[in-house]
This record gives structure tokens, C-alpha cells and sequence, in this order.
């Protein structure tokens, strides 16, 4: 089967976007029951199609009448909800078929137990091949809010957000969560078992979803990592990022890996590489991704990181800015100029630092509020305001006021929209009629102070991560045979990773001859060993070809005869060991990291993990992320290492593995990186397991 | 003024929790106004006890009449409100005295401004003398649910919260986030600028309240740290844990300091430090102070971390086990015999191992909940269980079954009961009779995943830390003169810690010496300077005596003649290099650090502090906290090092400075800790800045 290209396949799926007809097979009067539901959903739509409502019994539906089977049905069907039990459903979809069904919405779960093993994939490739599709099974429904089709349990308000979710309940928490904070749904599928639709086609169709203007996926596994980050970059590109939940963080998922690359680092880290790349961001929680979306919605996205904190209370005024420190926010001392334009309209008590409390002067007038906003927002050195505390209830107690509020409210709206910076509120009230005006004005308005935190901070790291190509580069031959160091060497060296000096070796002649054309002092090593130090297969600090020549005697008395490796020793004196590693992750593909070397390293994983390839830039932001790049940079007034030559020794690397399809591992550990220079001094490349045959490479 | 025994002092705040008339000064018949609020609420205790408004133009709030000025007010006084503009206060103040008030409720801010400097206390000195107590000035007011005594802002709801906050607006937002999850509130006190009353002594106050369960502190700073921690212990023993939200985690604060100790660890660090020797929990947010209290209130503390998380949604379940193994909680998989008997009431797809999914299992027999969570309590490896997704919104969505579920959620919180063990709810719900039930029946349940998990982990926490002594050692002799690395290691020697050898020498001749008396090979240090390595003061691996020699002419002709030290070389291989620190911190006195030396450690901070002094367990503790503890217990198959030399070492270390009150800082810096045993390379003693005189020391 050729797979629609990317901009095409959305149009398979409009019959799940505004079906003439939906027939929900299965709709019951029993308001426990899901075919209940789904039934009373449906007829939310009927002003503008045709719903019909099977039941084996005939029930009468809210005043409605069902026929007995798919057959009684009157002319031809479009969008068939299937909500029997699973042994029913093949008969169902046959009927549905014939009489020229285009859509399935499989409910019904548990297929395969009930029928046989592959059971639902058989069905599925029964569908396609009369050209209809389906969703599910095992699904929750699907909402749109443009066209009034609401098949699924649970209620919806109609908003800007669309849904994508591998659990059905899942979804509708989001969707629930983000009703509590005045944010509506556009669209809401919940894909299930994936079938045929899949999460990262249903996403695919919100780009040209008019009324999503921010995207929700809750997915347990990507399938295919590439096509997905193609597809969110592609939300992106239409104004519609994507926040993506999704699950593995656990240490029980952390794989045991053969390579330091695979201990340091976790598949939640090579997601979140993926989010990054994609332009998308990733949260923990249900909680989380909504108040993400809130701050994504109308507002600016800041342009720097660096928050003035506005409260009408000081404690209320610090807590908040340590909660947005520790999201990484900057809350820096205000500069003179804005503390004296906040001194002229503030109450000589009040806070002029950052953060700024009002001391009361927001109580005496109200649209001192607005005011200092707009100071702080005029300030150059200021990317962002939050505002927390009280605004947002002197109308809810006090109903004389109301109107006031919500003057200044617009004040700050306006204000926001003209500087093109982010205001973020947080209030005390839950819902006033401030707040909701506010979020309707593109003023993202929070009833927790780390909510309000968490939103910022996510549209501060979505403006720095636009997404970035993925290049193909070309493919290279597998260098065979890879079988040791110096085989490892030879391909990372050709790929332009620098190593010292060294010569094969296989007798003392060998050695005293190669200790001639090398510069000393040598290191020793066993080609043939992995891991050279626990086996006693390497000797450093060798001065002269006399010791070269002794270590190399008792050496290979202790290991036989082999291929040993002569190499000069990098005694240069203030280097910063690193670790840069690249593996194929079986999901998203390639991917490159690059770490502090050393044990302690290990301990801390210190590292920064992005997809294969990666570009000069990708690197140094890598680099800025480990907390150990002071060392490379001058530490305590120390030369700075050679970090452009870092830099190119990873970019090589990243390539390189995309360049070998069948390779597994990369591991350089450690690179030495000096104030003149970078050196590999050891390397490991292996094959993918199931790639070992030679036609393979 | 002799300072009351803690037990005694709390007899003085009577005035404010259940006082015989309330006399509210500044009473106002304006609904914006905080007078009209302060009336109003006084209202509401007019069935137990006289109410009075003062106005100084007659106004009638609430249809009552004030009167013009306190002389005016009928009979005696006792808890007076000061709500009048603060040049006013000190005339009501001392008309109030006059006519025997035993307590003021200052609420007016901005005296010292409105007045003179200094004014706010000398007003407090003078009611003090009178043998009345004031609270605030600049505070929200009091609330007290068990006496119907309302005089503060908002609305609250009754509970067993209690609330000691420095910001009473921020009070007010804990108190209005704890209703919204149930949660009243026993007795709330803003304690504002504390002139008289501190946020401690009402905090003291809270151990005899009986209607209060836990307790929530807001404090910016802590004022007399040993006094506030032996009170929060004191109401831990009572049964009231408390829950300190407080400031000071934005780079910022970090102190820039002088020492490692001092840069690798922060303010927040030292109250960390102290809640966990006063049995207290620590959070950022007001949401999470409120997620943690209902957490304590009514169920049982865990017992260890492991949680068996149970979903009636895979996609729910998954996210729970991921929240709650981020929130250092353990997820581990279910032993065989629990499984079994899973599967037996279990649908054949649910998951079996953790987390638990239901498939269907709960919508099929409701009952399946109370079943699946009586066979995880059940199990000895599970120390609590957290129930996620659907349960609780059942009645809300399909009344008909409403009863159904309450009966379910009673049989769940009968079994946690019944074994001793914490359930903990995160329902789609945010507040259905069925949450609300659970509520009541100490069966702790959220709206977020995020709240349940912090909760719970907050819960085992608690049970880990019930608070310790923390024991006055003797005072010692300062060892005067206290000159350089000699004195410091003698004093360091002194108490325990273990040097290698070393002897004085000024001279080529006193080295010669000092060689036959030492081991090879050595190490020539400048006693005098305290950072030696970049001051050229330290020569190491002097092969013999020849080689010190040379050392010791070279150093000093650099750095000129004085004291300088031949010191045995710690040549061990294998070793360890850690750092431990103490200093004096100016609000809860001595601490002490250790970590893990070197430069990476320093990047990533890797050290525990406790107050000081500190016994052999909490020492214990504070080492498996550290990343770097896999270091000392035998790294890839290495001996593992002289662990309970390094207590011994620490405890030595946190002792010593508490019997030197005048001394700042003790670093020993590096630690080398081998399988053989602990010897301390370098050290460094200070005195305090402002105790440097003879008599002082």
C-alpha cells in the first residue's frame, strides 16, 4: 500500500469532521450506558444531518425511535458509531459497508479477545479496502465543535483547543481541566487502539482545523518518531503548537544500555530532543499541559526570559518570584529609571525592586494596577509581567467596583497587545467576571501561582524553539570489518574526530619501531577490548620505547597475543574530559549526546541529548545546557577550552551515525578538550543487533 | 524583661482567641471599606460576646449604632481592632488602655511613616508595660472557627487548618484554596509586623487549640530559628504537623560567600535543614501547602515509599506512576500473589502489575474498586495505594448510581483504616458527594495528579523525619592564636578529626629534620595562606628529602620567610574526595555540610547540610542523599571506603563548632576517604566578622 503523502491524507479523514449522516449502533436509553451518550451527543448535530440510532430492541431514545439493525436504516450512511459488543461488530461494519458507510468510530474494545487474535487489524484492512476508514476501536468518541458532532461521553465546551489522546479518559480530563479554566475545545479524538487512524494523522488534521489554535496530544508511544516531529512542526508552522503529555518517566523504563550514552540518558530525554526539534512542548500532567495552553493562547510569547513581578502583596509578590526562578525565569533588580516612574505612582512603603509591591496602591486607586503594567512593560530590560494577587476580585466582593475592575482589566489587555510582551496574571478569584474577560482579551489568568509559572515559562521556551530540519545525509558503507579500536578510530578520524597519534602493534619489534615514529609519552592498549581498564587492557603514562616495549611484554603474556595499539598520551595539562555518545533510538531514530566525562559525571548525568544530525548551534545550546560548561568556558580564570572544536568533534559524530543505518552505538569517552584543541583518546562503534549480516550493512 | 517559658507564654494570647468583647475602631458603613468587613465579621460572635463600633461620625452598620470614640464605648474593653488612620492609633490605643483592654488587633499600617521611626514599637513597648498584647500593626486580622471570632477579611469556612501567616493576604489565599478543596480552617492569625506577638509565639499558641489538626506557617524570616523549631516540634508531638511555605530560593539570595560551604549551599538549604530536624514539611506554593495539609489530615503516615497505583484508565494510571515516581515515591511491580489475585476479579486486558488498570473492571461492578484496593492494602510490599481517574464522578454523571458509589468509597476507606495504610483519590471529580465523602473519612483525594502525589509524598516524609534534639555541647576555649593551617588542623585534631603527620618548619635545616621524622612522600605548604593551590603555597609528591628541600627553597624565596608545613602525602589509591563544611548561620546558628570534593561537585552542588550538631544516623542520612553516595559504598566492584570514619569525621566537625560560639566557618577541604580509613588534607577555621576581640573568643 503507498502511504498518502504528508499534505494529503487529511482529506480521508473529513468524515470525521462533518459527516452527512451519524448512525450510532448500539444507542441505548439506559442513561448509564455509553450508547446512551453517545446517542444524546449525536442528536446535538441533528439540525444539520441525519442521525439514526440503531438498537436491537427498538428502544426510543430521547423521543427518538431506533430501527433494529444497520439494514433498517433509511438511504445511505456516512459516519457509523459502532458501541456493540465486540462479537457483533464484523457483522455491523459489513452492513455499514454495503450500504456505503465511510467512517467507523469503533467504541467497543476488547475485539481480538472476543473474536480472535488480529482480529481488529483484519477488520481494520477490511474497512480500508473498500475506502472507508476508522477511529478506534477501543476509543472514547470524537468532538468538533465547527460542525456539532459530538460522538463521545463526557460534555464539551466549545474553545480553541484540539485534543489528540491515546486514552480516551485521558482526554477527557484534559478536556474538563481546561473548561475550569474558561478554555474551550475544537476538536477532541481520541484514537484508541489506532487501527488505521492513527494519533499523529488525527493531529495532522488540525492544521487546517480553522477553529484550533492550540493542540493537546496524549500519546504512550510515537510509532513513527519522524513523520510525528514532521507533523507537529507542521502545527507549529500553521500557529498551532503542539503540548504533548506523555508517560515513561520512570527509572523502571530506563533500558540497561551496554554504553555510558545509554546509562546517562532516558527515552523521555530523547522525546524531549523530539519536542524540541519539532517546536513543540512536553509536560508531565493533565494540569500542566492546560495551563501551557492558556499561555499559548492569545498572548505574545515573551522575547527573553526575564520577569517583573507586580504584587499586591508582598509575600504574594516573593513567592511568586521564587516560583518563577525556579522555572528558570530571570526576576532581576528593576533598573532606575522604571523604579522611578513606579515611585511616583506608589505609596512611599511600596517594594520598587523586582519583585514590585504595591502597598496598598492598588486598593486606594485601582488603576494603579494598570499604571505600573504598563511601566514595566515599557521597560526595555523587562520581556514579561506577572501580576498576582487580588486583581481580579474586588468585583466579585465588592459589586460596586465590578466595572471598575474591569476598565482596568482592558487597560492592562491593551497595554499587553501594544508592547507585544506577555502579561500573566495570577488571582485569587477562580472565575470572575475580571478573569474571564482577561482570558478572552489574550491576559492568560491563573488561580495558582505555579500554574501561572509553568505557562510562562513553557511560552518562553516555545519562542526559543522554533523547531529545526532534520537533514538526510548521505548514506556511507559500512566499514568493514569494524573490529576494534583502531577500526573504530579509522572511521570516527575519516568522519573528522581527531585522535592522537598510534600504530597497530603486534610484537616488541612492532613496538620499539612504531615508539620511534611516535611522540612520547604512549599509552598501551588492547584493540581488541571494549572496556580496556577493568580488563587490564591499557597502560598510560608509558615515558620511552623501553617502557612501551616492557608494558607490551606483560601485557600480551597477561591477555596473549592480539592486536595491541601504541598511541601518544594527551599529557596536555588543563583539558576538560568530555563524553559525547550517539545511539539509533528504535522510535525517533538517531540521536547524539554530549556530556561531562569522568565519574562523578556519570552520577550527575550531565548531559544534552538531541536527534541526529545536529548543526553548530544545536551544539553550543547543548553545551550552554550542561551545568558543568563553566569548565569549558574558563574556569576560575583559566584558559577556555576549545569549544568550536568540541562543537564540530559532536556535529561529526551526529552525522556519522545518520550517514551508517546499520549502526547502533557511538561512543567517544573521553574526548579531551584543551585551550588548543580537541583529542578522542578512546571510541567504541557498534552495529545494530539485528543488523549483522553483511548484506545488511 | 525576663522572656516567659514557652509552655507559659501561650496563656497571654487569650485575648485574641476568645476575648469578652471585640471593639472594632474604625467600623465603617462602606462595603469597600476593611471597617465594614471587621464589623461585619465581628457580628458574628455577637451571641457569646459584646460587640462595639467606634465611628467617629455615628455611623449604624449593620443596623447597629456606633459610637463617636472608645471613651464613649460601654463598660469594659478587651480585644480592641485598630482600623483608623494610623496617626489616630497611639490616642486610641491609650484611651483603650485606659479603660482595661487586654489585647489590640492592629490592622492600620504605615505608622513609623505616619508617625515618627521607631513609633510602631514604642507603641508596642508601651502596651506591653500595661500588660496588654498587640497583633500587627499592618495585619489581616484573626479568625478563630471554635469561637466564632471573625475579625479579618474574607469568608471562611471552618476546619482544622490553622493558619500563621506573615502576609495575611497570602493567609487569605491559603485559606480560600484550602475551602475550595474542602478544608476549613480552625484559627487563622495575620501576624503582620510582629512588634509584640510573632508569628512563633501564635504558632505556640496553636499546640493547645484543639479544633486545630495541622497547621500552615507563611513566614519571610524566621527571626530566633532554634526557638521557632523547638515549636513546630512541640506541635508536631502534639499531632499537629506543620506545613512551613516561606521565600528565598531565587539565586539572588545566595549569599556570596567566602567559602565552598557557603557557595554550595543556599539560604533555603538551612530552612530545609531545620524542618527536618523540627519535624516539619517545606513547600514552594500555597496550592501545595494545601495539597500536603489534606494529605495529613486523617490518614495514616505511610510507612515506606512503595505506592501501588491503581487506573480505571491506562493512559491515567500511566501518568500517576510517572507523577508519583517523580515525586520520590516508588512504583515497583506487584508481587506474584497479588497479582493472582488481581486477575481473579479482574477483566482478562486489565494490567496487572503497577500500575493496576482496570479495564473496565470498575464500569462492569463498581464494587471492583473497594476490591482492588483492599487486595493492594493487603499486600505487605505496598505502603499506601492511589486510586485514579474516574471514581468519584459515577454519581455525579448518572445519579441513578450515586448511592452505589458512596457505598464503594466507604468500603476504601474502611480498609485504609483497617490496615493502617494511606489511600489516596485523584478524581476527575473536583468536588461530588462521594469526594466529599471520602474526604471526611480521611481518604485524602484531588482534582490533579500532581496534588495527590505531592501529598502523598509529603505524607512520607512526615513519617521519615520526627524531628530530633538538638543538643547545647560544652563550650570550648577559643584556641587563640588561631594563625593558620597548624592551628586549624591542631584545634580540628583536637576534636577528632584525622590528619595526616605534619611539623612546622622554617627553615631548609628544619625540613631536613621534619623528612626523618615523616613518611615519604610529602607535601610543603605556606601555613599562612588559606588558598593555597592558586597562590603557588602547595608542592605535592616530594619524593624524599632532597625533593622537600628544593620545594621549600623555591617556595620561599617566591612567597619570603614565615611558617610553612611538611605535611605526609595521602598517596591511598581508591580514596574518596569529599568536602565537609560548617558555618553559623545568622538565624538558626551552626550547620554543617558534606559533599562530594572536587570541581564537578561544586558545579552541581552535591552536598546535605543539617543543623548542626548532628549524631551518626542524621549523618547516615545526610550521605545517602548525596548522588555521590554510590562513591563510598564501592563503586563498580571497588572496597567500599571508611563510611562511618567519614560520621565519625562529620559529627566531629558540626560538634566543634557549636562549642566555638565565636567561630564562622570550619571547611575541611578535601577529605580523602579510603577503604583504610578518613584523613582531612587542608582546613580552614574563621572567627566570626564581628567577634574578633580577645574577650569574645
Amino acid at each position: 500500500m503507498t502511504e498518502p503523502r504528508d499534505e494529503q491524507r487529511g482529506d480521508a479523514l473529513t468524515v470525521f469532521r462533518d459527516p452527512a449522516s451519524v448512525t450510532v449502533v448500539g444507542a441505548s436509553a439506559d442513561p448509564a450506558k455509553w450508547g446512551h451518550w453517545l446517542a444524546r451527543g449525536a442528536l446535538k448535530g441533528a439540525h444539520r444531518r441525519a442521525v439514526h440510532f440503531v438498537n436491537a430492541r427498538g428502544a426510543v431514545i430521547e423521543g427518538r425511535q431506533s430501527v433494529p439493525s444497520v439494514r433498517d436504516v433509511p438511504g445511505e450512511l456516512d459516519l457509523v458509531v459502532l458501541c456493540v459488543p465486540a462479537a457483533g461488530v464484523p457483522q455491523v461494519v459489513r452492513e455499514a459497508l454495503d450500504k456505503g458507510a465511510r467512517g467507523f468510530l469503533g467504541i467497543t474494545a476488547g475485539l481480538d479477545r472476543a473474536l480472535h487474535p488480529g482480529a481488529e487489524r483484519e477488520l481494520a484492512r477490511e474497512i480500508r479496502r473498500r475506502g472507508a476508514r476508522i477511529v478506534g476501536p477501543n476509543c472514547l468518541g470524537i468532538y468538533d465543535a465547527a460542525t456539532d458532532l459530538q460522538l463521545a461521553w463526557g460534555e464539551f465546551t466549545p474553545g480553541p483547543l484540539g485534543i489528540v489522546s491515546q486514552s480516551g479518559q485521558l482526554g477527557s480530563e484534559l478536556a474538563n481541566l481546561a473548561a475550569d479554566s474558561g478554555l474551550g475545545v475544537s476538536r477532541f479524538v481520541s484514537v484508541g487502539n489506532q487501527v488505521d487512524v492513527t494519533a499523529e494523522e488525527a493531529l495532522a488534521d488540525l492544521a487546517e482545523h480553522e477553529q484550533t489554535r492550540v493542540v493537546a496530544l496524549y500519546v504512550e508511544s510515537f510509532i513513527d518518531g519522524r513523520r510525528m516531529i514532521r507533523t507537529l512542526r507542521r502545527l507549529r508552522d500553521a500557529g498551532k503548537p503542539t503540548i504533548v503529555l506523555t508517560v515513561g518517566a520512570s527509572e523502571a523504563s530506563r533500558a540497561a544500555a551496554r554504553s555510558h550514552t545509554g546509562a546517562m540518558t532516558s527515552a523521555l530525554d530523547v522525546v524531549d530532543a523530539a519536542c524540541r526539534a519539532a517546536g513543540a512542548i512536553r509536560v508531565d500532567t493533565p494540569a500542566r499541559l492546560v495551563a501551557v495552553a492558556q499561555a499559548l493562547l492569545g498572548a505574545p510569547l515573551p522575547r527573553g526570559g526575564r520577569v517583573a513581578v507586580v504584587g499586591d502583596s508582598g509575600g504574594q509578590g516573593a513567592v511568586a518570584a521564587d516560583v518563577m526562578a525556579a522555572h528558570g525565569l530571570r526576576v532581576e533588580p528593576l533598573p532606575e529609571a522604571a523604579r522611578e516612574k513606579l515611585a511616583a505612582v506608589l505609596p512611599p512603603d511600596a517594594g520598587l525592586s523586582n519583585p514590585v509591591d504595591l502597598a496598598g496602591g492598588g486598593e486606594q486607586d485601582m488603576t494603579t494596577y494598570a499604571t505600573v503594567v504598563e511601566t514595566l512593560l515599557a521597560d526595555p530590560g523587562t520581556d514579561a509581567v506577572t501580576l498576582t494577587g487580588y486583581f481580579g476580585s474586588y468585583g466579585e466582593h465588592t459589586p460596586s467596583i465590578a466595572g471598575r475592575e474591569l476598565d482596568v482589566a482592558r487597560r492592562i489587555a491593551t497595554a499587553a497587545k501594544r508592547h507585544g510582551k506577555p502579561v500573566v496574571l495570577h488571582s485569587m478569584s477562580r472565575a470572575s467576571e475580571t478573569v474571564a474577560l482577561l482570558r478572552r482579551l489574550g491576559v492568560p489568568t491563573y488561580h495558582t501561582i505555579e500554574s501561572a509559572a509553568a505557562g510562562l515559562a513553557a511560552a518562553r521556551r516555545l519562542a526559543e524553539l522554533p523547531g529545526r530540519e532534520l537533514p538526510h545525509p548521505g548514506t556511507r558503507r559500512w566499514p568493514h570489518p569494524l573490529d576494534g579500536y583502531l577500526a573504530a578510530r579509522r572511521l570516527l578520524q575519516s568522519a573528522g574526530v581527531p585522535f592522537p597519534g598510534a600504530e597497530p602493534v603486534t610484537t616488541v619489534a612492532e613496538v620499539a619501531a612504531a615508539a620511534r615514529r611516535l611522540r612520547p609519552p604512549y599509552v598501551l592498549k588492547a584493540d581488541w577490548i571494549a572496556h580496556k581498564t577493568e580488563a587490564g587492557g591499557v597502560r598510560l603514562g608509558l615515558a620511552d620505547a623501553d617502557a612501551a616495549c616492557r608494558a607490551f611484554e606483560e601485557m600480551s603474556a597477561a591477555l596473549g597475543p592480539g592486536r595491541y595499539v601504541l598511541e601518544e598520551m594527551d599529557t596536555r595539562a588543563g583539558t576538560v574530559e568530555m563524553i559525547i555518545g550517539a545511539r539509533r533510538d528504535p522510535t525517533f531514530g538517531p540521536v547524539v549526546m554530549v556530556g561531562a566525562g569522568g565519574v562523578l559525571a556519570e552520577l550527575y548525568r550531565d548531559t544534552a541529548l538531541e536527534l541526529a544530525p545536529v548543526d553548530p548551534p544545536t551544539v553550543a545550546a547543548m553545551l550552554r545546557r550542561l551545568r558543568s560548561h563553566a569548565l569549558l568556558t574558563g574556569w576560575r580564570g583559566g584558559p577556555p577550552a576549545d569549544v568550536d572544536g568540541l562543537i564540530r568533534t559532536v556535529v561529526a559524530i551526529s552525522t556519522l551515525i545518520c550517514e551508517l543505518p546499520a549502526c547502533g552505538e557511538i561512543e567517544v569517552n573521553p574526548v579531551r578538550v584543551g585551550p588548543d584543541g580537541v583529542l578522542a583518546v578512546d571510541a567504541l562503534v557498534t552495529v545494530l543487533a539485528d543488523q549483522t549480516t553483511e548484506e545488511d550493512r
